[in-house]
């Protein structure tokens, strides 16, 4: 399970201030406190600012790579933006996020996946927006993977999302997603699936605990990935016990080694 | 989802001593509880008592109805003490727990099943023990449900249990579990699945952390019902949000409507 760590996102109002005032400490110790917990890509997003998205980014990108040898995730909609993480970007393979089907987006970010060949998060949206129904959105997603490999994008460095949207909008968007994650994985065995994880609970009540049970869900589904918060310690653990369970801890030895560790600890 | 409680089987040391020494008032306060934590089924095993297993069938069923009237679950390997249940038996029909593909077993359970026209739980094993690759399982709970079928039993009266195994003894027991429980749905959605939930944890640290997200992908896969413990309230909650999360629950109303209660009560 890949973990790429959510917390140093713009649209939240304490990353905006620290973003608007330049306070490299607070993102260093956020990025440092997400490495530690266990996460493998550190999201960064500077999109609150539409017009410094760029030059925030690579400051971003810089700040975090300071402190952090753990590779980012560029996370923006805006192609200047990401070719500017891109630029800055000294530490690894970042993950660009994202690629959609949308025709004028694909050709604007094709070209840094190619030039950069860095993976990427390919969200299952087009033109015509998100579909609302399992098969179509399946659709979109097939056809989004096949124009990224006929490009020269190898299958292991896509991403696909499903793109998660609330229950407590429609009631069965988790099924939808949960339905087009298990038939990437059948279709497409080597393409990786990942998905903005706390969408799902927008709106109600203990939002952390339909989180963690959704990611096991979809994990059990064939999900590979998630940006995820990975401070969030039950959640973090529910991925310890979900491995163990879907035979991917051989012995269950990481299982038992992670319960020994929060017993000595806590 | 239909919750059959698990607390009153004489495998456990507290429960057998209070049958030996005909303790009802402490069986009837465990009935009770798990009736108001939700149960919809309350599961009764005499079978420590190998020579006396009839006779305090009989009187467990005795004792639990006085008090309570949600149905029974009369769970004995033994086809003399579940004659004995099924006849002392007079809140409902109960669950008959269990056939199995067994030949000898099978012949002497059917009849009871067949006269007393009640839903029975099916283990996926028969007279070669339990299959261990998850196709050769499925293949056995195939046959099960067939031959039960033909013999006039409603697909909708079967509950078709894969078998839980521990993970800690065999890395990929989960997989198989989950794997059963799927192709059985798909190719009989009529029929019901169950499973004794906590042997998945045997042997490994935090087991109601394995359990509860074993059986929010046991449900994601189709899982209809679960032999378990309803005075586990995390584990209570998890089945309400994982219905949530499988658009079983109309706008999300049982998941808010729990959660305010869970608000007001704690």
């Amino acid at each position: 399970m890949i973990v790429i760590g959510e917390t140093i996102n713009s649209t939240r109002k304490p990353i905006q201030e620290a973003i608007a005032r330049k306070d490299a400490s607070f993102l260093q110790r956020l990025a440092q406190a997400q490495a530690e917990a266990g996460a493998d890509y550190i999201d960064v997003n500077a999109g609150a600012f539409v017009e410094r998205e760029a030059e925030l980014m690579e400051w971003l990108v810089q700040v975090v790579q300071e402190v952090s040898e753990v590779p980012l995730c560029l996370d923006s909609a805006n192609p200047a933006a990401l070719e500017a993480g891109l630029k800055a970007n000294n530490k690894g393979k970042p993950i660009v996020n994202s690629v959609t089907a949308e025709e004028a987006q694909f050709r604007k970010v094709l070209p840094l996946i190619l030039q950069y060949q860095v993976p990427v998060v390919a969200l299952a949206l087009d033109d015509q927006g998100i579909a609302k129904a399992g098969q179509d959105r399946f659709a979109v997603a097939k056809r989004l993977i096949g124009a990224l490999c006929a490009e020269g994008v190898a299958p292991e460095r896509i991403f696909l999302d499903p793109l998660i949207q609330p229950i407590s909008v429609q009631n069965d968007f988790g099924l939808i997603a949960i339905e087009v994650i298990r038939r990437v994985k059948q279709e497409f065995p080597h393409v990786n699936t990942t998905c903005g994880l706390s969408n799902i609970s927008f709106g109600l009540p203990e939002r952390a605990k339909l989180n963690r049970i959704f990611l096991t869900m979809a994990m059990a589904a064939g999900l590979d990935s998630a940006i995820l918060d990975p401070l969030d310690h039950e959640l973090m653990d529910a991925i310890k016990a979900s491995n163990a369970l879907l035979g991917r801890d051989q012995f269950c030895m990481s299982y038992i080694k992670a319960f020994r560790q929060s017993r000595a600890s806590g």
